[in-house]
């Protein structure tokens, strides 16, 4: 391959093989160099150090797991029912990647766990989500919320079991959907004017 | 020591001794036995194994860690103020054990987690007493909830961020306790009769 049509997207491609490979402690640049059959020098032209790497090839796969997301947020449903939408294509996005591809899904969360900033960005950006249907369904005058910053938080935490990698265990048991449907029907009675 | 004198809690209290300076994947009941001056024969008395012993030390760790939520729950205040307190007990007790004393927290939570049958007790005994305060506030018309047993798991799941060890790392984090309060609102707004 020659470097003229190296995208950052196939560096990213590879270096998610070679992470898959070699397990996020061993991984070097010059394995996702050599992957590409181009200089370490070309990698290091897009992505100026191995941290700034495995930030990218982890913001990506959070962006792929959470892409789903955003067509719930753009959806014109009652706030209520895209908020249950959002929080179930969390939850399915989350455990299709941990059941389909466990290893891959552990050499992420070790990834995500290393940068506290790729996990706080993360959690920002989830909150954020959240805090666009608490505010559509005030606006709407679908929920009542006195203080809406915190209400998301507090959604975002409340679901935590259902999306948060410490409970992927959790995830393939029996009575789980139950469980975050009952989880749902709290949230919702919590939000949703009587 | 002789053997007449040996109670059940002095072996407890002993295997915690031993856990704590071996490691639970090390500990073994001679090491207790050692460690209390009698031989082995003495401990298998009181319990007939080392997995049972294991579970014992573990189950009165357990108790210890949620003696005050008993306090909470025969207490006589508005349903709403007992969960609260309830919840706001549980988090604090727990927060208490994993900051004072991390090793031992540490080695528990792993002794818990190797016994799936403790966890699920544990759970079980927790999801229960919410369901007690949960029952009292729908008899006092304080709560509405249309599936009461539902209900008391969903307030667990939802408080996990809150009680579960696998969140520990958080509990000493800024803003947490602003958290808490969030959750416990929203909870709260999803239980009240308005």
């Amino acid at each position: 391959m020659t470097d003229g049509i190296l995208t950052p997207d196939q560096i990213l491609s590879a270096a998610q093989d070679v992470l898959r490979r070699y397990g996020p402690a061993k991984a070097t640049v010059v394995d996702v160099a050599r992957a590409l059959g181009v200089s370490h020098g070309s990698v290091y032209r897009h992505f100026p150090s191995k941290t700034a790497l495995r930030e990218a090839v982890t913001q990506r796969w959070l962006d792929q797991a959470h892409a789903e997301l955003a067509t719930v947020l753009a959806s014109d449903a009652p706030a209520g029912v895209r908020l249950r939408e959002w929080l179930g294509a969390l939850f399915r996005s989350k455990r299709k990647r941990a059941l389909d591809d466990p290893e891959l899904f552990a050499t992420y969360v070790s990834l995500v766990t290393e940068s506290s900033q790729v996990v706080e960005g993360h959690v920002a950006d989830l909150v954020g989500q959240i805090r666009q249907i608490v505010d559509a369904g005030l606006a709407r005058g679908e929920f009542a919320a006195p203080d809406p910053a915190a209400t998301a938080r507090a959604v975002f935490d409340a679901a935590v079991r259902f999306h948060n990698p410490a409970h992927a265990a959790e995830w393939s048991r029996p009575g789980i959907e139950d469980d975050f449907t009952a989880l749902c029907d709290l949230i919702l009675l919590g939000l949703e004017v009587r």
